[in-house]
């Protein structure tokens, strides 16, 4: 598939869209959340507000640079476009985290091709000021300090693994059970993380993740990061991820093939 | 109690010994932790590495600046002083967050009187570029951009709150029954922070935190910046809390109260 623009160009815009998501997100990120504000009804929610104000952010450039483009945010839904491409934007994944005050909720924008196939993928950091960015044939960490090749462990052994999953208690009794399983063969678990476990493994400190309940503007952003790296992004029957709901992505063939040992039993369709 | 120096330049001696212990952890965090390097045995240890070298950093300007003062330190053990007055020392607290790449581990330090009572405390993630503060009648954030001061939420309903702990699995099965319960009452949960929860809970967005397990070094540094921020620290018996191991942090009287309904019953000694 021939990309709508130079694969630099394109990067170089999701990461200005990126750039405004942040822009438009910072004054509401530890803004004084109190417990009247958490109160519900007509109280201020600021991550539901800052989730917005990113979203429309993006969405106004994006209709001045890629007007025939199709979209499908989080907050605003789908916008039919023309090209056949589809930039999927998640502006704030990991709300609990952002409402925790915790640096580990990050900005997802991907662009999908016209069979729905991501093949660029941002995870945002911006209080780190951790990009991690994927292409075809690429995947890098950008920060202040420049750009780092992003690339994956060599753990080849589940119980030698550092695992992730972003809350153990939304899996459903069948998941849950898989989960537990892989969880007590691997050697260090986190929670929590959202998107930003992807990041850490592309980067090589982290060796698998397995979610569930995804919505596909959580998961396209994630599995350009993941392939440049030299992952692997799959869901839980085996099959090359796509969309979601149920992910798995690892360091490596051997790991994923421990982890598919507990997974395909609770696989979804 | 008097202090056995200017309060604010034991605060600055905190920070200097925070300074150094990063200088020598810096080196060792995010280096290349892979496969062969997490096979234990005689291989590269990246966190043991860091953690000894950052004690070793602090130790070595105390052994200057305040050589007669006792130290217990998490990877060199007790020294005995002569002053009365103790350092706790924790150069990595979260080897786990360490090791899987994540900043939300600390260097915690704290400074306790001859009772036993940690009165300076310090919890410092450098990566973020974040240092906690707590001081007699005072408690403030430090970062790049100056000095804020520290003040717990006002969540008084535990059905708001946030609430975290580091890991439910390593609770024994009454403390994780009482766990359990809190956490189906509170609105959200986290996971995996160790003692940056309880900086965050100093600032306002976290409002309950409860712990088990944990040691002197791991405690002491908390409560100075809880209490100076306005919250409450205490063990699960409802007691001043001191020494651990079972802590529980609340952003107010109420949160503690609807907590302790359940800590209580599975409180230790």
């Amino acid at each position: 598939m021939t990309l709508p623009a130079s694969q630099s160009d394109l990067v170089d815009l999701a990461c200005r869209l990126a750039n405004a998501a942040w822009h438009a997100i910072a004054p509401h990120f530890r803004a004084g959340i109190d417990a009247e504000n958490k109160a519900g009804g007509a109280a201020y929610d600021p991550v539901t507000i800052a989730d917005r104000a990113g979203e429309e952010a993006i969405r106004a450039i994006l209709a001045i640079e890629r007007p025939n483009d199709g979209i499908d945010g989080e907050e605003f839904g789908k916008l039919e476009g023309s090209s056949g491409w589809t930039w999927l934007l998640d502006p704030i994944d990991g709300t609990r985290a952002f409402l925790a005050g915790l640096p580990v909720w990050t900005t997802l924008i991907a662009l999908a091709d016209p069979d729905g196939n991501p093949v660029i993928g941002l995870i945002d950091q911006p209080v780190l000021g951790e990009r991690y960015i994927g292409a075809p044939g690429e995947a890098w960490l950008e920060t202040s300090k420049g750009r780092t090749p992003l690339r994956v462990s060599s753990c080849n052994d589940l119980r030698q693994a550092i695992i992730a999953t972003t809350d153990p208690f939304i899996m459903n009794p069948a998941e849950q059970g898989a989960w537990t399983h892989i969880r007590h063969t691997a050697r260090i678990c986190r929670y929590g993380l959202d998107a930003y476990a992807y990041g850490r493994l592309a980067a090589g400190s982290i060796d698998l993740v397995c979610e569930t309940g995804l919505q596909p503007h959580d998961v396209a952003a994630l599995i350009p990061v993941v392939r440049g790296a030299g992952g692997i992004a799959r869901d839980w029957r085996g099959r090359e991820a796509k969309q979601g709901p149920q992910i798995v992505c690892a360091a490596s063939e051997a790991v994923f093939e421990q982890a598919f040992l507990s997974l395909r039993r609770s696989a979804g369709d």
